[in-house]
């Protein structure tokens, strides 16, 4: 199943956080589960704070990469089309307000949840929360704006279906 | 010159965004300038987001890191101890609010700059401000709370003589 963020074009999957072309990267992939965002992620050892819990700004990277591919599938969704359409939708963070309810157990795989808060033009705010088993360790809330035309980088040269199926793992 | 996160006990110094043993990690380091305290970062190519422009949750980490030390270095300063004196301070992070106030270019060193709010008890609030050149294009406030005792790790193995470190409240 392709996630949203396998929908953004070569040029705009570089994310540290979810580019599925950064050889580097956190390779977050968020997916529509009903009405609301799903994605998975299991830290490695080196994804740590305090030893035997995750690293709190991890923890906001990813919180920061669902809420932006959720905002990007809402933008879909909101013009009633499908995220293989042309233009691309793309969100970038204006605002990111992340509370850490308790301390997040390192070792289990981690259940981000994203549900849209409000579409208004070019802004969409999302709340994600980071579950682990049936305990929420953290609440973000990110208010996302389409990326301005400013930071638009040129098209990939090889842009295409197959290369944009590629990733580094 | 020592960093305040060089005080950190070796069993507190693992973290991802700024552990001096964290083999994968950022490793911050963030010293006291006057009243403020200052850290320099410059990202790593793959530490993208949209192309020429650096990750937001790399941000956020570096802001989290930058607060959870200058917390520390202040608690220490409330007191009236040095930092290599005990038992060590150690500060989580129970909120974290990120402002993207512009796009911040990939490339140059990235200046962060903290500044405590407020300390009471356990708490302290500080805000980081991030800086290319002259111009400001991050602000975080975090609120930062002493570690608690349920997170302590046991001392690391090669400190066995410094068990002292222990904190029993």
């Amino acid at each position: 199943m392709k996630a949203i963020q396998d929908y953004y074009p070569d040029e705009l999957a570089q994310c540290f956080g979810c580019g599925r072309l950064n050889a580097h990267g956190h390779h977050l992939r968020s997916f529509w589960e009903g009405d609301q965002t799903e994605a998975r992620f299991t830290p490695l050892a080196f994804h740590t704070a305090i030893p035997g819990f995750v690293n709190g700004g991890l923890l906001a990277s990813l919180v920061d990469c669902h809420a932006t591919g959720t905002a990007a599938g809402a933008a879909y969704r909101a013009e009633g089309r499908a995220m293989d359409s042309m233009p691309p939708h793309r969100f970038v963070t204006a605002s990111l307000k992340v509370d850490y309810l308790r301390p997040t157990p390192l070792g289990p795989e981690l259940l981000l949840r994203g549900r849209v808060l409000s579409i208004s033009g070019r802004k969409v705010v999302v709340e994600v929360t980071v579950s682990v088993g049936s305990e929420v360790t953290v609440r973000g809330e990110v208010v996302t704006v389409e990326m301005p035309e400013s930071m638009r980088p040129p098209p990939a040269p090889s842009h295409g279906g197959t290369s944009a199926r590629v990733r580094h793992e």
